[in-house]
């Protein structure tokens, strides 16, 4: 496994884990790179050279195992282990984040909630008792939290990122629509529906 | 403009649309694919093959004048003008999507949320009065909506589309974690931020 992977390529393996999970779930035993690049709207070609980087995982001819494959991608991407989370602000998205079930079969746990209104510091979301935000560099850190997820309003995302980096946080989900200004080290990743829409609208022209 | 341009390069006009109207916003009149490229990890000769789909933005050598090859995106996704949206329930999720600050500004508005619960039906979100579910077909007719974005638990995601469909949606943003079953002329788009979390783990192992 090389860092000199772009990074461009390692993006897309989570697409190809996705796939691979949904094909094992399926009960396909076998796939190849035409399948899934059929599934994901990505050249054989493509998906061949993206696996390339990281070794021989199938033979010409005979496709990959799926439950193989996807158990390579899991290990690459760091999955095959749990990760804690924190999610930063417990307004609607915040509380949706907390409670979305989508995360925990993929081994991301939400461990911890953070919001600044007094009214909500205390009370129970999913579980879990939301923290004041003025503790979150501590409990950052005594719990060695490494993934942070930002669900605040946009004024106040660069100083609960500032934050969340100071906690010891090295990667961040962001939901505010605006750039945030991290250390070199710390990787962020913007979610914005914005640009899944924009993909679709080009469709829709009549 | 042709429709045989691949949907991998039709996905990535969002990210150059989104990184030049910030250029535009910070004042910078001409930017080149080589900058474009350090910004959003992508290659450059990427960057020149993806816009050479469309037509010829700009000269060897003196780069993209930024305003108007802005433009020209947004004409190409079908951006230059405004799209109304259906949130399909007013749980967390729905209720963060009405409130989002980051679709107005770039042309996507919020007209109508629905819901089944008859404690939420009629009740005001961002504005909005939430309708029922089981006029959703009539209303969404109505009012000509054609992108809806799915905001329901699982269970109730697939029978949801199959009356946005109903409906005359013709694309669709899933947040449900599951795959949806639509016809061939519908487009779906699913926000899954586990693709997003999984990206960035990658570089997370020590």
């Amino acid at each position: 496994m090389s860092d000199s992977v772009p990074d461009i390529v390692i993006g897309r393996l989570p697409l190809y884990l996705r796939a691979l999970a949904r094909l094992e779930q399926d009960g396909v035993p076998i796939t190849s790179s035409h399948e899934l690049g059929a599934q994901l709207g990505i050249s054989s070609a493509q998906i061949r050279k993206d696996l390339s980087h990281f070794g021989e995982f199938g033979k010409q001819g005979t496709g990959y195992q799926v439950p193989y494959l996807r158990e390579q991608l899991a290990r690459i991407l760091c999955v095959d282990r749990d990760w804690t989370v924190a999610v930063i602000g417990a307004g609607h998205l915040g509380r949706a984040l907390a409670g979305y079930k989508g995360f925990g079969p993929r081994g991301f746990h939400v461990d911890v909630i953070f919001d600044n209104d007094p009214d909500i510091i205390g009370t129970q979301i999913g579980g879990l008792v939301v923290k004041p935000g003025e503790s979150m560099v501590e409990e950052l850190r005594a719990r060695r939290i490494e993934i942070a997820m930002i669900a605040v309003p946009a004024a106040a995302a660069q100083s609960v990122t500032d934050r969340v980096v100071a906690g010891g946080v090295r990667a961040i989900l962001n939901y505010a629509p605006i750039r945030l200004v991290v250390p070199d080290y710390v990787h962020v990743q913007d979610i914005d529906p914005v640009i899944h829409l924009q993909h679709m609208t080009y469709y829709l022209r009549t």
